[in-house]
C-alpha cells in the first residue's frame, strides 16, 4: 500500500473542497444569514489540514496501484464527510457530531436523509452548503463510476460494457481527466437549464438552485420542511419530475444528445427498460391513485410521476406522504427502492441494467429446465452478456440482500421496529433518502439512536460506491503484501 | 404431452387420498363428534371420480416423459388440495369452498396458514383430517425431492449432489419405490417417537397425533387456538422444538442413523451450516429477549428456541406473540423465513443449502475483485460446487425474490397493507404459515379477500414444488411439441 500516495490524493481532494466553502459563503454574506462564521473557520481548517497533508506528500510521485485506488475513493468519501460536517457543527445547526456527520455523508453520498428537523430554522449558507454537498458528491460519483470504477473491475458501467451499440467507455478511458472534464460540462448545462426553469416558474434563486442540486444528484435535500411539496405547483412537480428522470439516465447518452446524437437513446436496452419501466408503473399507480384514493386522474397521475421517479432514480423528494397511499402503491414504492438509476448516472442503489439482466438471467435458467441441453444465453440488445459479467450482478445482488439483513438486524438490536429497521436501512443502503415506518416521508432521521447513525452512514458510503470498493476494504487478505 | 398417462397417475394418487379418509373417520366416529357425513361423502366423491379416471386410463401403458412428471407433480397437488378440500366444505365448517381449498393447500404443502377463525370449535373428524394433510404433504414432499425431483434435474436434492461425504441420492435414484417406502418408515418411526413421548407429557392421544403430524411435516396445524402456547409446558416446548429441529433434517442422515451411522450427520456440510445457524441464532435471540423483555434468561431461552427452530423449518408453531418482541428479534424471524430446512427435509423455504451456497458464492466474487486472475472457486466440504449449480441457486433466489415482489404487489392491489402484503407471501411462499401484520401469530387467513386467498394458495404450491416445477408450466415453450 503506497500510503504517501493515498494521502497525496485525498488532501488534493481537500483542498478543492475547501475552495468550494466559497459558494455557501457568497450566500452567506449576500442573504445576511449570519453564519458566515462557521463556514470561514470550517474552510480553514479544512484548507490547513489538506494543505499540510499535500506539503507532506507533494514530491511522491509513485505509480498509484489498483488497490491504493479502493483506499483512496473510500477515504476520500470518508473525510470529504467529515470535514463537510463541520459547518453543521460550528454553526449549532445540530447538537452533536454524529448529527453534523450524518447530514454529510447524505448529502455527498446523495442519499438525502436528514437529521433536521426543522429546515427551514437552517440559516442560508449552511442551507446552501446542504444542498451543494448533494451536487458535487453527485458529480464525484459519476466520474468515479464511468472513469474509476471500470478500472477497478466493478461498477453498474461495467456492466454497460456488455452492450455494443450504446457509446463505449473503453475508448474514454485513457483519458480520465478529459472524460472527467466532459461529464462535467453535460452536469452542469443540464443543471443550468433546470435552474432557469424553475426560476421560470418563480422559484426564488436560491431555492431553484438548491433543488437543482438536490435534482441532478438525484439526492433529495429541500429547503423546505415539506419538501417540494410546500409549492404545490404542478409546474415544479413536472419540472423536478422530469429533470428527476434525465439525471437517472447513463450522462454519457446525455453526451452523445448534446452532441447532436440522439439515435445511442434508442439503441441503448438499459435506458429503453428504465423508461419502459418508469412509465409503465406510474400507469398502474395512477390507476390505483385514482381509484382509491379521493384524486382525480390528473391529480393521481402528477402524484405518482412525481413519487415513481422521484423514488426509482433515488431521490427521494415528496409532494405527498406515500404512507397513506393505498397498500400497492406501497408495495411497488418498496420494490422500486432497489431498482435505481441507470448506470454512470447519479442514482444509487442497483442500477437498472442489473435488474435488467437479473430478469434475463432467470427466464435462462427457467428455459435450461425444459431444454436441459439447449443454451441459450443472456442478451442485451443483440449482444451475449458475457458470463462473468451475469455472475458479477447475481453477486452484487446477492450481497447487497446480505447487507440489507445484516444492516437490518443491527438496527433492529439498537431498537428500531421491523419496518423502520428494514426502511432505514434500505433507504440508505439505496441512497434515497425517506422510507416507510419512522423514516416515512413526513419523518426524519433524528430519532435513530447515535450508533445508529454511524452505522448508517456506513451503509450510505457502501452503497454509493457500488459495495465492494468499500466491503474489499474488510476482507484480510486485501491488506496481505 | 401424454394425457392418458397423467390421469392414470393423477387418479392413482386421489384413490390413495380416498382410503386415508378412514383415518379421520375412525376419529369421528370414535369420538362421536358428528361429522362423519361430510367425511362419507368426501371419500366417496373423491373414490368415484378417481376410480373413474382409473379405469378409462388404467390400459395406458406408454412411457412417462420428463414433461409429463412436471404436470403430474404440480395437478397432483392442485387435485388432492381440491379433493381434501371437500370435508371442510360438507361439515359446514368453512363457509365457502375458496376457504376449504385454501385450507386444504394449506395443510398438504405442510404450509399452516389457517382460515379457521376457532379452530377449538371445529368436530374432531375434520381437525384430525386437517393435521392429516401436513402429515400426507410432507411425506410426498420427502419422496418428491429425493426420488423424483433430481431426476427433473431441480430441486434442493440437486445441490446435494455437490456433496461427496454424505449419503448419494445417486445411488439411491433407480429404485424410487425402494427410496421411497424407506424414507416412509423413517419418517413413520420419527413420528411415532414423538407422538408417543407427547403422551407420556399428558398430552392426549388426538392431539398428540395432530401435533407430530403438524411438527414432522413442518406444517403448524394446531388443535388449539392458542397453538403450542395453550399448553404452557416446558416440557411439550421442547418436545416438538426438538422435533421440529429433526424434521428440517435432510432424511437421507436420519436413514443412515438408523442404519446406525451417525458419521454423515458430521459430514456432511449443510447439516453442520444448519445447527449452526439454528443454536447461534437461538443465542442471540435468547440474548435480546432476556435483555428487552420480561422474561428471565431460562424463560428467554426457551421462547426463543421453539421459535427460532419454529420459522427457519418453516413450522410456524408459537408459543409466545413474536410481534410483541423485540425488533432486533423480528428482524431475525423475517430474515429468518427464508433460510428454510434442509434439502431433502420437509421444510420448506429456499433451504439451507441454497443460503450456505450463496454466502460462499459471494465471498468468491469478492475475492475476485481483489485478485482478478486468481481462480477460487464455491466448494463444500472438500469438494469443489459445480458452476452450473451455483448458476442454478442464484436463479432460484432470484426467481424467489421476483415472486416475492410480484405477490406482494398483488396483495397490495386487493388491498392489504405493506407489512402484511410482504408478509403473506413471504409466509406461504416459505410454506410457514405466520407472518406479520394482519396476519401475525395471533392472527389467521380469514380477513384475506376471496381472490387473495386463491394467489396465496397458488404461491403455497409454488413454493412447495421448488419453484420451477410449476412455474415452468407458464413458459409457452413448455407446451409445444
Amino acid at each position: 500500500m503506497n500510503y504517501r500516495a493515498i494521502i497525496k490524493s485525498i488532501s488534493l481532494l481537500l483542498l478543492l473542497l475547501g475552495a468550494t466553502y466559497l459558494f455557501p459563503l457568497f450566500f452567506s454574506l449576500s442573504l445576511k444569514a449570519g453564519d458566515h462564521t462557521s463556514l470561514i473557520l470550517s474552510m480553514v481548517i479544512t484548507l490547513v489540514i489538506a494543505g499540510t497533508g499535500y506539503l507532506w506528500t507533494r514530491h511522491d510521485t509513485a505509480h498509484i496501484q489498483r488497490k491504493d485506488g479502493f483506499v483512496i475513493v473510500t477515504f476520500a468519501w470518508v473525510f470529504i464527510s467529515l470535514f463537510g460536517a463541520l459547518p453543521y457543527y460550528f454553526s449549532g445547526t445540530v447538537n452533536t457530531f454524529t448529527d453534523a456527520f450524518f447530514e454529510s455523508m447524505s448529502g455527498f453520498t446523495t442519499t438525502g436523509a436528514t437529521i433536521l428537523v426543522d429546515i427551514e430554522a437552517v440559516p442560508a449558507g449552511i442551507l446552501f452548503w446542504r444542498s451543494l454537498t448533494h451536487w458535487l458528491g453527485g458529480m464525484g460519483f459519476i466520474v468515479l463510476s464511468l472513469a474509476l470504477l471500470p478500472i477497478f473491475g466493478i461498477g453498474g458501467m461495467q456492466l454497460f460494457k456488455a452492450e455494443v451499440p450504446g457509446p463505449a467507455p473503453d475508448r474514454l478511458k485513457p483519458r480520465i481527466a478529459e472524460t472527467a472534464k466532459t461529464l462535467w460540462i453535460v452536469y452542469v448545462i443540464l443543471s443550468g437549464i433546470e435552474t432557469i426553469l424553475l426560476l421560470l416558474g418563480g422559484m426564488s434563486f436560491f431555492d431553484s438552485l438548491c433543488h437543482t442540486f438536490g435534482t441532478m444528484a438525484t439526492g433529495g435535500f429541500s429547503t423546505k420542511n415539506l419538501s417540494i411539496a410546500a409549492y404545490d405547483s404542478a409546474y415544479f412537480d413536472g419540472i423536478i419530475t422530469l429533470f428527476m428522470f434525465l439525471a437517472g439516465v447513463n450522462f454519457t447518452l446525455h453526451y452523445a444528445a448534446f452532441r447532436g446524437n440522439f439515435r445511442p437513446f434508442f439503441k441503448n436496452t438499459e435506458f429503453l427498460f428504465y423508461t419502459g419501466v418508469t412509465v409503465g408503473l406510474i400507469l398502474v399507480s395512477t390507476f390505483f391513485l385514482a381509484l382509491l384514493t379521493p384524486y382525480d386522474v390528473f391529480e393521481a397521475l402528477r402524484k405518482a410521476s412525481f413519487q415513481v421517479v422521484s423514488i426509482v432514480t433515488t431521490t427521494g423528494y415528496c409532494t405527498d406522504d406515500f404512507e397513506l397511499w393505498p397498500g400497492f402503491n406501497m408495495v411497488l414504492l418498496f420494490c422500486l427502492m432497489f431498482f435505481g438509476g441507470c448506470a454512470g448516472s447519479t442514482g444509487g442503489s442497483m442500477k437498472q441494467i442489473r435488474i435488467l439482466i437479473l430478469f434475463k438471467y432467470a427466464y435462462v435458467e427457467l428455459h435450461k429446465i425444459i431444454h436441459p441441453k439447449a443454451v441459450k444465453k443472456v442478451k442485451l440488445g443483440n449482444t451475449v452478456v458475457n458470463e462473468s459479467i451475469t455472475q458479477g450482478v447475481l453477486a452484487f445482488v446477492m450481497l447487497y440482500f446480505g447487507l440489507l439483513a445484516l444492516g437490518s438486524l443491527l438496527m433492529g438490536a439498537i431498537g428500531l421496529d421491523l419496518v423502520s429497521a428494514f426502511s432505514v436501512v434500505t433507504a440508505t443502503l439505496g441512497n434515497i433518502g425517506p422510507g416507510f415506518g419512522s423514516v416515512g416521508p413526513t419523518d426524519n432521521y433524528f430519532h435513530i439512536p447515535g450508533i445508529g447513525k454511524w452505522l448508517l452512514s456506513f451503509f450510505m458510503l457502501v452503497g454509493r460506491l457500488e459495495l465492494y470498493t468499500v466491503l474489499i476494504l474488510f476482507v484480510p487478505e486485501f491488506w496481505k503484501k
